[in-house]
């Protein structure tokens, strides 16, 4: 088996605006009725907001990643 | 050289509680004040805020990630 090198890293988001130098997304707080997921495994097909897609990513890849939630309280 | 193959994929968040199964955070609107970034590079030593951490990663990997804006408008 051939493992890659440990110090090589790979870019972890692979296909979100890669035109974008930097993705960078902005909620405004009176957007958010109760409450929102934002993903942040890159992987949503809703991306910014979370689709759950976190779940296979976590299986697949033996991660624990998951969304941000925004929750309104005020 | 030796290339990893493209479909072993490797987890993205390298040391971010990786006892918990799934990492969620939540904000609560009205503790937003202006404006504040949250981090989807899981590199962020204030995790889960944003901390600049992303401009390295993505000069050494060649990635475009940034983070997530949240901003009070009400
Ligand atoms: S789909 Fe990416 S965190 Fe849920
Ligand atoms: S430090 Fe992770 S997105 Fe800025």
């Amino acid at each position: 088996v051939v493992r890659a090198e440990t110090s090589v890293a790979s870019p972890i988001n692979p296909n979100i605006q890669k035109e974008n130098p930097k993705v960078v997304d902005t909620v405004t707080t009176s957007s958010v009725e109760k409450q929102v997921a934002y993903c942040r495994c890159w992987r949503s097909g809703t991306f910014p907001k979370c689709n759950g897609a976190h779940v296979a990513w976590n299986k697949e890849t033996g991660d624990n990643v998951g969304p941000l939630l925004i929750k309104k309280d005020d």
